[in-house]
């Protein structure tokens, strides 16, 4: 085989083998193809397409590409879930104490964040002493011996996948539905999931921001789960405006610790309870999900979900105290509202301008490089539908300083934006 | 600007801009641009193609990329010529003579062999003591005081199409019409060319094996040529078997020689003629095509033609009494035949197979790198539509050993085929 027959067929919209498919993969992780020639066939890739079965190679190749987590001693059931980003999105934080608590055994790695995109083990180091990079034995012994573990990715997981992602980015090639589905797909089997529970987010705080788009990823993951022998479940969620009440990382894990205490916000209820009940059906003990859905909601309010959290915290080496008194949480020093300028209702809070106003603020990276501040953050008070009178507090900025804190006010401001119009929201698009 | 609009651009089908397309060649000439994002765009262009303007554009930019040589001081009518490549072309070594021999100021810039494609400059070093390097001073001082000069690429001529022609090697990206015309047309700007006569080949030994690519290869740079104002003819000439009877380097001299005293093999002359009547054209001197075919015919007969061609031998250095007497050119230690095997007409005689033949034997390179030998190569006594006898001589083959000869006698004998039909040549296909 030769990369330059392979890229010849794709260049006139042949369909590939997996045998040439591997080739590319294991050639271009070595080193033995070249960045100009990977970069050749991923355009012609994405001008082209490729067939289900070129995805689901592809998919499989990248997986194989580097470390195979194998949970098999702990369960044939692994589900995993994976979501593709938003705003004020802390479901992993309750999930999968949820989910835990059941008896089913959840060890996930997770990522930082980036962009606009927050990342679940950002969140979790704002714990004092919660470790994320314990070693993959000591990973295994937490879900055994607690049922429940997450960490950081300390394997090297689909390289491969990693490689072509940056690659991705440096040639406009971002947006290619099959190359973003393997991308997703390859990481979630190399993390040994038997089945997979997929949050994909639609609206303006997410990557695909049409439904359209975010239908035809959904579909296209669930097919390569399917062909992969991975059962998979899409759930359609809302990202218009940030899930919550809280954006930022200590923050975000407060807002947990209440949502596992039962005080949770109507929207990040429906899509816990919605992805909750699904993995629990794929668990296979679990094959209702109406009976599933009355059972979170009751994990959540028996304080079962909760205990579990504790366990994990403790764990895994995080100051307990802070999650039984999230007042411990240290403060952002500046604490400023928003403050409408007018009455009416809330009929958009742009969770892109949100996510955007928090990397300035500190909550995010821009480059991978950049440090965070775990204090900083936003508390919305008010989101889209609820009523407003003028200068009643649309939400409060915590900021590092008086300066910061002005500039993200303007910004959280031109998010909001006030009228006559009482909008209904939907939080789950649709589950597929 | 920045490079991922340009590529996105192309990547989704819309033209770029002359500024987007020029931003693209001085950024990869400069190295700002990285090469697996030249390679993006090179094959998102090779897939979705260019329009008119793009490809003027191209051109234009990549003629702009380097050294532009200036013959304005000599004349405002530089008329240049180009062929697409052949096996056994030795035309520029007679036509230009011819063209000088008219009194219209020639000096052209050629390149060396590479694959089963002949370059002028290995032949004309075959010829002792030939220089092909020298200044570029030198070049015009020759071209004002003899009217012709043929050297080597001395200046550093449109870089950009080099680093691109390079690139399109390795990602499988050869074949694309608009970067094969825009990369012919560039150098041929920029070595200084006001009017330019292509012999754009056609058949097994060509580039362009099929007669309508060849044709819209023409088109192509025709029209490139209009838009650039660059006055340009294009003659489709037929490659399927070798031009002429020689192909090698010294002995495609010898036959050059032959042909300047005007013992010409038939299609070479037709060539020749052909060529050379569109350039006086060109020159502005001699607008009488039909006209300039009869002095042509008379240069090549009357001595005038060879004199110019051992004036510029004599002028650059290379011995003339080898060409006086090409028997002084060293001949091969083995010459061996290849006889016909049976009686019939020639019906195949295939150049491609010819060339490959020919690189085996050392003739030409496989890779840049590769050194030739001046003295192999191959005489053909018969051609397509000869008649021939069983075990008469279709072909000599000058080798450098017995085992080389003996391997090629057999490759040129594959290159035959001998049947019933007596097939009726046409050496000029058409002029566009």
């Amino acid at each position: 085989m030769n990369i330059l027959e392979v890229i010849e067929k794709k260049k006139i919209g042949q369909e590939l083998s997996k045998e040439e498919i591997e080739y590319f993969v294991k050639g271009y992780t070595n080193e033995e193809i070249t960045d100009y020639q990977a970069a050749a066939l991923i355009m012609a890739i994405c001008i082209n397409g490729m067939t289900q079965d070129e995805i689901v190679s592809l998919t499989i190749a990248m997986a194989n590409s580097g470390d195979i987590l194998d949970l098999s001693e702990i369960s044939d059931h692994i589900v995993d879930k994976h979501s593709t980003g938003g705003v004020g999105d802390k479901v992993t934080l309750i999930l999968l104490p949820v989910i835990a608590s059941f008896g089913i055994p959840v060890g996930k790695m997770s990522g930082r964040g980036l962009g606009i995109t927050g990342g679940t083990i950002d969140k979790l180091e704002s714990i004092p002493g919660y470790k994320t990079n314990i070693s993959i034995d000591e990973f295994k012994r937490n879900i055994k011996e607690v049922g429940i573990s997450l960490i950081s990715q300390t394997l090297n997981l689909a390289p491969a996948d990693k490689k072509i992602y940056a690659l991705r980015d440096t040639i406009s090639c971002t947006n290619s539905m099959p190359l973003i589905a393997s991308s997703i797909m390859s990481k979630k089997i190399a993390a040994g999931a038997n089945a997979i529970v997929l949050d994909v987010t639609c609206g303006k705080g997410a990557f695909m921001q049409e439904k359209d788009s975010a239908k035809k990823l959904a579909k296209l993951m669930s097919l390569i789960g399917k062909l992969a022998k991975r059962e998979t479940v899409c759930v359609l969620t809302n990202m218009d405006e940030p899930l919550g009440k809280a954006v930022g990382n200590s923050l975000e894990v407060i807002e947990a610790v209440d949502a596992l205490n039962g005080k949770i916000e109507k929207d990040v209820e429906e899509v816990v309870v919605t992805l909750a009940s699904q993995m629990m059906k794929l668990s296979g003990k679990y094959p209702n999900v109406i009976d599933n859905k009355k059972l979170v909601s009751e994990s959540l309010r028996n304080g079962k979900a909760f205990e579990k959290f504790k366990e994990l915290v403790k764990r895994q080496g995080g100051d307990v105290t802070y999650i039984e008194n999230t007042n411990k949480f240290e403060k952002a020093p500046i604490i400023m509202p928003v403050l409408s300028e007018k009455e009416g209702f809330v009929e958009e809070l742009d969770a892109g301008k949100v996510g955007k106003a928090g990397v300035l603020l500190g909550i995010g990276r821009i480059n991978k490089e950049d440090s965070i501040d775990s204090k900083v953050g936003l508390i919305f008070e008010k989101k889209i539908g609820d009523n407003v009178k003028k200068d009643e507090v649309l939400a409060y900025v915590h900021a590092s300083s008086k300066e910061k804190a002005i500039e993200c006010v303007e910004n959280i401001r031109n998010a909001y934006r006030i009228g006559n119009k009482k909008i209904v929201k939907k939080n789950i698009i649709e589950i597929m």
